[in-house]
C-alpha cells in the first residue's frame, strides 16, 4: 500500500492561477467569446493541470492493461477468454485498432499482461505484471485477495513511472482488454454510483437479451455474495473488481500525481476512474473524457465523475481507442488557445 | 453557367464496389462488428468516394470564403462589418482560430474574397475573386443579380481547382467570413429545407432576443419581397444568399466532381450544401458532417442532407473551425480499415 499512499499524498489542486489566465486570453482571442465551445473548457483544463497559461500536448501514451475473468464461467461474454492473450498478441504485432488509432493520433501504446490466463514469453515487449491467471468467479466468492488489489494497483503506478522514465509523453490515456471485463466494471459502478446493475449494465462486445439478463443476475449475486464495502475502493476491487480495473486505477492515480492529463476510454476505463476517485477524488481533476461508450451505463459513470465526454461516435470497443480519438481535440485546444491572435494584436474590432 | 454546367456533369455516383469491399474487410477485422461506430461507417464512404477500398487521407485544404452582408443595415449582427476585412488580414498573418486548428489538423487555409466591402492589396495572398463589395440589403430588394450568382459558384469551382491543381490535397473542407451571413444562410435554408424561419435561426456570434426577433422579421421579410424559387438554385443565391454562400456551393460542387471528400463546417456551410445539393443531389455522396454548430437550425440542415455530425462540441466559430477538426478522425478511420488485422491473419478467434 506505501506506493498506493506515496502516490495519492503527491496529487495537488491544479494550478487555479494558471486556469484564471487561459480563460483570460480565451476572453482576448479573435472570436466571438464562447465560440469554440467545449475547446475552451479543455484549454482551461489542461492549463490547469499543466500549470501553465500556454499548455502544450505532444506525444501521448495509452495504457492498456489487459487481465482475465473466472466470472466468464458464467457466460456473460459473447467472446471466449482464449481472445485475452490472442489480442495481446495481435497488439504486440501492431494490428489491433489501438495500434492503427494510436498511430494516427501521436501515441504509443504500452501494453501489460496484469492478470492474463495464458503464459507470455518474457521477450514479449510488455510489461509482465502478472499478479494471478485470471480473477476468481466473482459470482463464486471474492475476484482476489486484498493484498492482490493494492497490488495491481501499484503496478499500474509503477508502469506509469517507467513509461514516464523511460520516454516524456504530455496526456496520458487509458484502455483495457479482458473478455468479461464488463461484468466486473458494471460490478464496480454499481457500488461506487449507487445506481443498479440494470441501469449500468450494457451489452459489452454484443451480447444477446438473454445474456443481459444473466449479467445482470451474475452481477446482482456478485454483491449479494461478496457484500464489498463501498466505502472501500479496495474492498470494491478485491471482491468483484479485475487486475485490469486496479492497474487502471493505478494509472490515474500516477497520472493526478504526476501533473498530467489523462484521457478516459470507455466502460472499463471509466469504472476504473470511479476506483481511481474512491481512493482520492482530486485524481478526477485530471482526466479528461474521451468519449461517450455506446455501451449503456458509460454515460451515467461520466456523469457521476462530473465529466462531460468530447466524443459520441457509437464506439464501444474499448483498448483505450475512444480515448486516444480524442488526443488531437486536446492539442487542438492549446493550439487555438496559444497560437490565436488578440483583438488588440491583430486590429480586429470586438463587439460593442 | 458553362463551368458550372460542367463540373456538375461531371459528378458521379461513388464506386459502389469499393463501398462493399471495405465494409466486408470491417467485418472481419479484429474487434467485435460494428465496434468502431460512426468510424466504419465512415471509412465505408471514404472507399466509396476515392473509388479504393483501402482509402487514404493526406493533406487537407480548407476553402474560407469571404463577403459582406447588405442585411447589415438591419441590425441583425453583434459585431461592425468592419470585422469582415479586419478577420480575413488575420487569417492571412495566420492568427485566426482557423489558422490554428488547421495546423494541427494537417490543413492549409485557402483564402478568397469573393465580395468582401474592403479594398486589399493585390499582392495579399489570397484568391481575389471579388464579385461586388458585399450584396445588397435582402429586407430591400434581391441580394445580387443572377449573373453574380452563378459568377460566385464559378469562382468557387476556380478556387478549387487552382489549388487542387497547385498541390494536391485528399479531403477538403469549407469555411467562412462575413457579418451578416447567417441572416443569409438561414433565408436560404427556410428556401432549401421547408422549415420556418424562427426553426431555422440561430444566434450567429452570440446576439440577445430583441436582435433574435429582428432577424427572423427580416428574414421573413426577405422572402416575402423577393419571392425566390425554391425550385431554382441561381435564384435562391441571388435574391436572399451571398456570395460565400454561392462560392461554398462551387466549392462542394467541385470537390464532387474531383471526387474528393469535402467537410462541412457549421451554419453557412450548412446552407451552402443545401445549395450544392439544389445545384446537383448527387453532389451530397461527397459531404461529410463535420460538426454540430451550437446554433440552432443547423441540425435541421444537416437532417435535410441526411448527414450526422462525427462532432458536437458546442462551437459556433464559423472559418471553417468544427470541419478541420474532424479531419483527424477521417485520417483515423481509414487508419483502422487499413491497418487491422483480420481474425484469420492475427489468429484471434472470433465469436460463435
Amino acid at each position: 500500500m506505501d506506493i498506493v499512499q506515496a502516490t495519492i499524498g503527491r496529487i495537488r489542486a491544479p494550478d487555479r492561477t494558471a486556469e484564471a489566465a487561459a480563460a483570460a486570453r480565451q476572453a482576448v482571442l479573435t472570436k466571438p467569446g464562447g465560440s469554440l465551445g467545449d475547446l475552451e473548457a479543455l484549454s482551461v483544463r489542461l492549463a490547469g493541470i499543466q500549470g501553465r497559461a500556454d499548455p502544450r500536448i505532444g506525444p501521448g501514451a495509452v495504457f492498456v492493461m489487459a487481465a482475465d475473468h473466472g466470472v466468464c464461467a458464467e457466460g456473460v461474454s459473447a467472446y471466449p477468454p482464449e481472445v485475452t492473450p490472442q489480442m495481446v498478441m495481435n497488439f504486440t504485432a501492431g494490428g489491433a485498432a489501438i495500434n492503427a488509432l494510436a498511430r494516427v493520433s501521436g501515441c504509443r501504446v504500452v501494453v501489460t499482461d496484469v492478470g492474463v490466463a495464458a503464459e507470455f514469453p518474457p521477450s514479449l515487449p510488455i510489461h509482465h505484471r502478472k499478479i494471478a491467471p485470471g480473477t476468481k468467479n466473482i459470482a463464486a466468492g471474492p475476484a482476489m485477495s486484498r493484498e492482490e488489489a493494492i497490488r495491481s494497483v501499484a503496478a499500474g503506478i509503477e508502469v506509469f513511472e517507467e513509461e514516464l522514465e523511460a520516454r516524456a509523453f504530455d496526456l496520458a490515456a487509458t484502455g483495457d482488454m479482458g473478455i468479461g471485463n464488463t461484468t466486473a466494471s458494471a460490478a464496480v459502478a454499481v457500488l461506487l454510483t449507487g445506481k443498479s446493475a440494470s441501469e449500468l449494465v450494457g451489452r459489452g462486445t454484443g451480447i444477446d437479451d438473454a445474456v443481459l439478463a444473466r449479467k445482470i443476475r451474475v452481477i446482482e449475486k456478485a454483491i449479494a455474495l461478496n457484500r464489498p464495502d463501498p466505502a472501500d475502493p479496495v474492498d470494491v476491487l478485491a471482491k468483484v473488481g479485475g487486475f485490469e480495473l486496479g492497474a487502471l486505477a493505478g494509472v490515474f492515480l500516477a497520472s493526478a500525481a504526476h501533473g498530467l492529463p489523462i484521457l478516459i476510454d470507455g466502460y472499463i476505463s471509466g469504472a476504473a476512474a470511479l476506483l481511481a476517485r474512491a481512493f482520492c477524488p482530486g485524481a478526477v481533476d485530471y482526466m479528461i473524457a474521451g468519449h461517450l461508450s455506446a455501451d449503456s451505463g458509460h454515460g451515467l459513470m461520466l456523469e457521476s465523475l462530473g465529466l462531460k465526454p468530447l466524443l459520441n461516435l457509437g464506439m464501444r470497443l474499448g483498448e483505450g481507442t475512444g480515448a486516444v480519438l480524442a488526443m488531437p481535440l486536446c492539442r487542438a485546444a492549446c493550439a487555438a488557445l496559444n497560437e490565436m491572435a488578440t483583438f488588440e494584436s491583430a486590429g480586429v474590432r470586438n463587439r460593442e
